[in-house]
């Protein structure tokens, strides 16, 4: 039977096929949204909210004022905003609902996922595909053999990583290793 | 049997004698020290956590810069920040932790409890009692009918209200029924 | 200026008027939906969701299976469980988005608010009605010189305290002032 | 300047390197004590704590019943459970006190972290090395050009999935594309 070497071996060569089919111009598209904005929240369920909470931590280590929708001080969403919806299928009820009080508010919004022909195409300002396997079997979709969406959760958590790379380089962030300055000290 | 008349009054009745038996002073002090702090931090564990969220969201509405230990956005505390320790027993071991490591950071500390002779007195700038009954028996507790320290928490929302209602009259907040301006509106 | 004193006489007054205005029969219905389901699901947003978590964790005391929705362990609803509705205005987007999708799942529907002729009344089995004032100034609502809705969420806190109050009494708990059996030991 | 597709590679090549100076021997003796306890807790700090919290969701899919430290639902811990500790330094104040806490109640403890001769060490029945760089430059550490302890954490994630579809395979989970019976339906 296949012990942890195959499998992280198998999780990883997914991973890998999968971002190398993420579109650059897309990327740098986010990227731009993202530091173009004076406030930045997310949305998402389940883990995908759990790996947008991880990139929030991280924008805010980076000097970014970034929230997840539902934070305990979220503040208003205004016409200088982005919203970024973490939903692979493009359909999740309420990231939906979160995107069309959003645009009612005159953010930007910014749509991750993996169907590009979603619910969500007509709300969203871009959208970044990463593209895994859906229900639809669409055009270049990278097969899975894990877990429910765990693939769509797993690459999401590298491109927010890897965007938050981005930025601390093009903000020439000196010491990488030891963000200090907003980061809590607490526990 | 009792309904809900019978339990709601109950309720209202210990906490109604609890919130009397707080001193004013106290809440005074507590109130100069959230206003005289650059950011405010609170602390505690459970059902405590949640009405000291509670407070923390009101606080922000209020355009004071508030957080609870182990948000995603939480920042670095430092020498011009308060943190509040809600810990009935004042011998909570995550609170007590948080609380020595805040101090190291030199920022000021207030702790909100039941009894003043607690692990935390070395370590807290002031001590707002809410007297309701301890396993110590201390003089001026008031006894309590419900479940485990459900009286606690109900008084320590209260007195979160309380305390936000006092601040948004000393800043002439114009009117309370809506901060909008720095209140989520996503959802 | 008034102080600490006349503000908590003025919260835990306004709270008497509103509890002693609501229906015990709403309520004996609400706590038989509860001891009558298998799961029990709560949805709301900001102070109230935090107001029904401290509920769900005294139900969790209870031996009452109970989550709030987007918990991390929340499991699958069905057609033996009850979601329970905390919503004011009856009008929020998202818990009317996840009061829809538990109908669809064949869950019974409560709804705790102030406004009885909301969008929510079609979605729900029953409904109890906490009379705080809200917008369209309904007949028998009580005044409120607090912020926001806190007077609402003040409510639900003692209400469900109360509700959970009777279960123990209902159920013959023993120690109420120690239910240690489900109760968290770690911090 | 490099763009998202340099940056990407720069931490599927960190995380490659990292998984595979993972000892095969320790994540059996993980999955075993998994297997082998009623209830698993998990407790660690800031994006540490989101990693664990993907993992304890996916557990509960699995049929496993997990619970994060914190957790609203969180049940009492006992002897027959096991805690599972994820902190890189084996130093962080909170997990420490929470382990020492399980050890009093007679739990299993395991620590996934990078320093082996922590203060974790004494308290913990066994220990999974995820050798990324410390302060401490211990032999076999695997550098990283990321932003704090990121390739720690994206480590954990993936680990943490890894063991899911193990535990899947051995329990031989059918359909693991749509493991519906204990997976949230509300959202």
């Amino acid at each position: 039977m296949p012990g942890f070497r195959e499998h992280s071996d198998l999780i990883l060569a997914e991973i890998g096929r999968a971002l190398a089919a993420v579109d650059d111009e897309q990327v740098r598209i986010l990227i731009d949204a993202i530091l173009g904005s004076e406030k930045v929240f997310v949305v998402g369920v389940g883990r995908v909210l759990l790996c947008l909470q991880a990139f929030v931590k991280r924008l805010n280590h980076l000097g970014i004022g970034a929230w997840f929708v539902g934070e305990i001080n979220e503040p208003a969403i205004g016409p200088r905003d982005l919203l970024i919806v973490g939903s692979g299928s493009g359909e999740s009820v309420v990231p939906l609902a979160i995107a069309r009080i959003a645009r009612q508010h005159g953010a930007r919004i910014a749509h991750i996922g993996s169907n590009p022909q979603s619910s969500m195409k007509p709300l969203a300002d871009n959208f970044l595909r990463i593209p895994v396997s859906t229900r639809l079997e669409l055009p270049g979709e990278i097969p899975s053999r894990q877990i429910m969406t765990s693939l769509f959760e797993q690459c999401l958590l590298i491109l927010g990583d890897a965007i938050a790379l981005e930025i601390a380089e093009r903000r020439q962030v000196g010491d990488i290793r030891s963000l200090r300055r907003f980061h809590a000290n607490l526990e």
